[in-house]
């Protein structure tokens, strides 16, 4: 494929579901709002207008579409994860103590880390009166068990980052819980709600998972390889923050005593040294871990492809099928 | 009622539901585990196991108790109040940068304030999970409402604590984010799940409302006329923390201009200097604002008795009562 001649799969899907993604904007924007505590709003649209590409809310109605459910609660099932995505954000930021987000100055920084914790817990209740009003037990449960998985890889990544005994099982679990669980339960609550088979909500899930780890992944590995204009980060930004990704991990595996010895002073204890940087890509070099981290993003993202078989002949699963292939084209 | 000749009713009442809070403890214990991050463990357990006095979880037990309820998802919708509070105690002691909790170091202080922000998620996550268990929608509405109401009063609190334009009412609804909307959403759902009637279900609410309320504006109260010994505080912590409490709200309602500016460069801006707490407390001694705010303490607690009314004649609605006593009994 070709992605420099034909719009973005996420830009093509967004012009298919542009109704009901402005009826899922002016539902965020009401449901922000508090009558009584203005910081709210504030805090928030700093956020949620600055123009994410809500690809989580997306998956939501494209899963919907795809059955040609005809109610509205996919749009409140919509919100409910870009409300929960947002939380996260605001949380994260305050635990990663950054400073930038989107390219603008985060809101721990605007406003102050009381703020960020408070509204991330005020969306995630409101996130929750969204997700009651669907009525679904099901809905209900699928998005408690993935709040948990996220909340839990968040902990573990706080633990994991720096640790080398890290390796590529705990990163997986990691990176589901920063990602792939809210992308797998946002295809998977649009096709419970438009009433899809079991084995169809089990593809969507699965799509979910694998796209959310594809994604992940590639960006772990654009960290090492990627164009900072393009990636609007730093190379190395990962290795500076001391943040035990797939690439390093591969390395770690295959380290000598004395390799290991320099991931443990650069990685394990933080002290790095100018031309560090330099020496850790010459060992992931030396292991092809990048190209080894490339092999498995696209392997996920094969798989994501993969799953989308037994769901209904569609535009909207042509579509999800190339997004699958997007989140890794970006890789060299 | 003579309290120090009786045991306390918090106490009695956890005598008789012994075993069910037994049951509570032990679902807690299980829930709050993580096989795979036991960072989380960890810092619940220093708060979990710290002791507290179990207050809102005992407040739905003793609610379905009240009906004879039979089942086991009081346990459940327990343990779920009990993690709610504890995940809010987390965010709070982050928001209040504070060292101390329940006579302990913090966790935010043992750990780090990321710990105490994703641990607090994480049980917020299983609280989702526990109530979603219970199968009942109605349930889980109430939560969902209560959840939101206490994470826009902490957001409210956060912003009206120093601003001299805060009055009784917002004063009110800070007080039910911060601690009423739990013990009402306590006793509500051990009703709701106990198939109590919708009048006697209301009345659960008014009263966990109404005794929610009474209990923190004592404790407002008393942090100006306490005893230090015995409640741990210091006298006029609020004040010297820029609270603005009923005692302080009642005293500036009635401000001379120059009374005004005290309170503005005391709260407002927080230049404090010595002698100041003690012209604090001679203002509120002018215009009798710790014995105004007294009686609004016994009209709460009062009114939490007369919603009791209509529930069963049981012992254990006599003890709810002497409870509503009990918290404005160490009122002078």
């Amino acid at each position: 494929m070709n992605i420099s001649t034909v719009s973005k799969p996420h830009e093509r899907l967004a012009e298919i579901l542009s109704g009901e993604m402005d009826a899922v904007n002016d539902l965020i924007r009401t449901r922000m709002a508090s009558e009584h505590a203005p910081r709210i709003p504030e805090v928030t649209a700093h956020l949620v207008e600055a123009g994410g590409k809500r690809l989580r809310p997306m998956l939501t109605l494209a899963a919907a579409r795809l059955f040609d459910y005809a109610g509205d609660h996919h749009l409140r099932l919509a919100a409910t994860v870009e409300f929960i995505h947002t939380a996260t954000l605001l949380h994260d930021d305050v635990v990663d103590e950054s400073a930038q987000r989107r390219g603008r100055p985060t809101a721990n920084l605007l406003w102050d880390n009381k703020s960020s914790v408070l509204v991330g817990d005020y969306l995630f209740s409101r996130s929750f009166q969204l997700m009651v009003e669907t009525g679904s037990l099901r809905v209900l449960d699928i998005l408690a068990n993935a709040s948990a998985t996220i909340a839990e890889g968040e902990v573990l990544q706080m633990t994991a980052a720096t640790d080398l005994g890290t390796d590529e099982a705990i990163y997986l679990q990691v990176v589901r819980g920063k990602t792939a669980a809210l992308f797998s339960a946002a295809t998977e609550v649009g096709g419970v709600i438009a009433q899809a088979s079991e084995a169809q909500v089990k593809a969507l899930f699965d799509y979910g998972d694998a796209l959310g780890i594809a994604f992940q992944i590639a960006d772990d590995l654009l960290d090492y390889q990627g164009d900072s204009k393009a990636t609007g980060k730093n190379v190395g930004d990962d290795f500076r923050e001391r943040k035990l990704t797939l690439p390093v991990i591969k390395a770690v595996a295959q380290a000598t005593p004395e390799e290991r010895a320099f991931w443990q002073r650069t990685i394990g204890r933080g002290r790095q040294e100018s031309g560090d940087l330099e020496t850790a890509l010459g060992l992931m070099g030396k292991y092809g871990t990048l190209a080894a981290t490339r092999k498995d993003a696209l392997g996920w993202a094969n798989k994501a492809k993969a799953s989308l078989g037994i769901l209904p002949d569609h535009e909207i699963r042509t579509l999800l099928s190339d997004l699958a292939d997007f989140v890794v084209a970006r890789l060299s």
